[in-house]
C-alpha cells in the first residue's frame, strides 16, 4: 500500500490590498496515520470565508487579532470542513462517520477528535448545510438577531451583506420574528433573491440612487441593523437610524481587501449620541453558551423550510483561491463551499 | 418708573471651524411684564457649554440635530441659568425664591414657570453647583457611570475630558464605586488636579509620549470609557480596551469645532468587532427617568466632600462669548460659568 498523499492550498504571501490567486499556491505531502486521539477526514466540503482575508497579516503588522489566529506566509489554508471518516485512533470515531472539522483546505486532514462534531444528513439538504445555516454562519445570523439585538415585531431591520451565508440568515431570521427586513446587497440578481426569499425591500449599494433606495425602502427609518461590510454601507445606514436604534457588529467586509492602515471616515459617527444608539461587536467564539439554543431554532426554521440556504459551490481543490477572491469581489450567493468528494451526498 | 432693560448676547454670525469672539455681538432691549404662568428672573449665574458650539449650524447645513435645537445667526445664545425671581405671574414662585432656568445669555430673562425647578443652598457651596455636580453635567456623568454602564470594582475606567465639568464628575463618581480610574486631560496642570481628586492615573493627551502614557498608566487594560471628546483620543482608548468592554459616548468635543463634513477616520472601529465592544450614545433628556437617583447619589457624594466641584469662573455678560472661547480652547478646569449678579452668593 502505498502512502497517502493530501494537496494542500498554501498561503504563498500575504496581500497587502486586494487578494489574487497569485498569492496562493498547491503543495502535495504524505500523510501520516492519525495517532491516539486523532482522526483521519476525507475532505467533502470545505469553507470559504470572507475572515480568510481579514487574517492574512504580515508578522510586523498591528491588528486586532494579535496575530493568534494569523494566516502568514507559507501556511496551510485554516478553516470549516465536512468529512467523513477514513481512519480513526479515538473510540468515538469509526470510519464512514461524517463529521464537521476544522480539517483545512486540503484533500484528507488529520484532526483532533476532540475538535470534531459528527453530523447527521438533514433530509432534503446537501450535508453542506452545516456549514452554512447549521454552521457558524447561521450561528452568527441568530446570535446578531436573536441574542444581541432581540428583534422582534416591532422592529425595521436592516441588514447588509443580506445575500451573504450570514446575511441572508439573519434575514430570514429577522422576518420569522415578525420584524420589517430591508437587505443591502450588490446588484439587481442578488436584490432579486432577497425579494424571492421574505426580505420586504432590497436595496443595491452599487446602484448610483443607492442612498435614495435605502429612504425609500425605510419610509419608518430603522431601528436595527444587522451590519456584516462597515465602511459607506455602514455609514449609509447609521444615517437612518431611529433613536435608540442598535447596531449588531458582526463583519467589517469592506475593510478586509483594504491596505493596512488605511480606515474609514464615518460621516455620521456623531449620530450615535445625537440619536442614542447602540454598537455592539460581537464574536460566535465568545458566546459558546447560546450555541446549542441558536441550533435548535435554527434547525426548525431549515426543517419547515422557513429559512433557505443558498451555495455557490465551486469543484475541486485546485479552484478554492478563485472561489475566495470571488466571494471577496461580491461574486455568488450565500454560503461559498469547495467540493472535494461528494459522491456521498450529491 | 423706567422701562427694565436687559442685555443679551446674539450669535451674529453662525461659525464655519473655529468659534471667535467675532462671531457674537451684544444688544439691548426693554423687558415686558411676565405674563400669566411666566417668571421674571434676574440672573446670577450663567452656563457656558460645549454643546453651544455644536448646535451652531447653518439651516441648509446637514446635522444631527435636524435643526430643531439648532443656533442660527441673530438668535440669543441659550442656555442654563441659575436666577432670582424678581416678578412672578405664577403662583408657585414669588420674588427672592432661588431657581435653576433657562435663562440664556442675559441679566433678564422671561422664562416659563413649568421649566423652572426651585433650588436650595447647599451649605460650603455657592448656588453655581446646581450648574454643575447637581445639574446637567452631574447628572449626565452618573447616566454614563452608573445607568449605562454600572461601573464597580472590577473595572478600570479611561475618562477623557477629565478635568472638564462632566468628566470630573464621572471619574469621582467611578472612584466612589471602587472602579481604578484614569484620566485623560490637556497640560499637567489639569493632570495634577486629577491626581489630587482621586483619579488613580493621569494622562496628557497633548505630550507627545501620549500613547506610551495610556500605555503605562492601564497596565490591565481598559474595561470601560466615558468619551467626551472622540477623534484621536477616542481611537486610542479603543486601542487600549479589554474583550467586552463598553463605552459610553456622552460627547464629542473634538469635531465641534470642526468645518461641517469634517470626519475622523478611526483606525482601531475594526476593534469593536475583533474584541466584543459595545458603544451607547446617551442623552440626558431621554433618560429623564432617572434624573431624581441622579441628584440623589450626587447629593450625598457633594455634602459629604467624596466628590468635588471645580469651577472656571468668568465676571460679566459681556464676556461669556471669551469664556466659550475659551472653554472650547481647553483653558480653564470643571465647570465652565459666567457671573452676572452674584451679591446674594459670594
Amino acid at each position: 500500500m502505498t502512502a497517502l498523499e493530501t494537496r494542500r492550498v498554501i498561503l504563498d504571501r500575504v496581500p497587502d490590498g486586494e487578494l489574487t490567486v497569485d498569492h496562493f499556491r498547491l503543495d502535495s505531502q504524505p500523510l501520516a496515520q492519525p495517532g491516539p486521539g486523532e482522526v483521519l477526514t476525507r475532505t467533502l466540503y470545505l469553507s470559504v470565508d470572507p475572515v480568510m482575508r481579514k487574517i492574512m497579516v504580515r508578522a510586523t503588522e498591528p491588528n486586532g487579532l494579535n496575530g493568534v489566529f494569523g494566516l502568514g506566509a507559507g501556511d496551510p489554508m485554516r478553516g470549516r470542513t465536512v468529512g467523513r471518516v477514513e481512519q480513526s485512533g479515538d473510540s468515538r470515531f469509526t470510519p464512514g462517520d461524517l463529521v464537521l472539522g476544522w480539517g483545512g483546505w486540503q484533500d484528507f486532514a488529520i484532526e483532533k477528535a476532540d475538535a470534531l462534531l459528527p453530523i447527521a444528513p438533514v433530509p432534503g439538504h446537501p450535508l453542506s448545510v452545516h456549514l452554512g445555516p447549521l454552521g457558524r454562519p447561521g450561528i452568527t445570523a441568530w446570535l446578531g438577531i436573536v441574542h444581541t439585538a432581540q428583534v422582534d415585531a416591532s422592529d425595521t431591520v436592516l441588514v447588509s451583506s443580506a445575500a451573504g451565508a450570514v446575511g441572508s440568515v439573519a434575514g430570514q431570521l429577522a422576518t420569522s420574528r415578525g420584524a420589517r427586513v430591508v437587505g443591502v446587497a450588490g446588484g439587481a440578481d442578488k436584490c432579486a433573491w432577497l425579494l424571492a426569499h421574505g426580505f420586504d425591500a432590497a436595496v443595491d449599494y452599487k446602484a448610483p440612487d443607492f442612498l435614495e433606495q435605502l429612504e425609500r425602502a425605510t419610509p419608518e427609518q430603522v431601528s436595527m441593523v444587522y451590519e456584516n461590510v462597515g465602511g459607506a454601507i455602514l455609514d449609509a445606514a447609521l444615517g437612518r437610524m431611529r433613536s435608540e436604534g442598535r447596531i449588531a457588529l458582526c463583519g467589517l467586509l469592506d475593510g478586509y481587501q483594504a491596505s493596512a492602515g488605511k480606515a474609514f471616515a464615518y460621516r455620521n459617527f456623531g449620530l450615535i449620541l445625537d440619536r442614542g444608539l447602540t454598537i455592539t461587536g460581537f464574536r460566535i467564539d465568545e458566546l459558546s453558551a447560546r450555541h446549542s439554543d441558536a441550533l435548535t431554532d435554527l434547525r426548525g426554521l431549515v426543517e419547515t423550510g422557513r429559512l433557505v440556504a443558498t451555495e455557490t459551490v465551486t469543484q475541486g481543490l485546485e479552484n478554492a483561491p478563485a472561489a475566495l477572491v470571488g466571494l471577496l469581489g461580491g461574486r455568488g450567493h450565500g454560503k461559498h463551499l469547495v467540493t472535494i468528494d461528494t459522491t456521498i451526498d450529491r
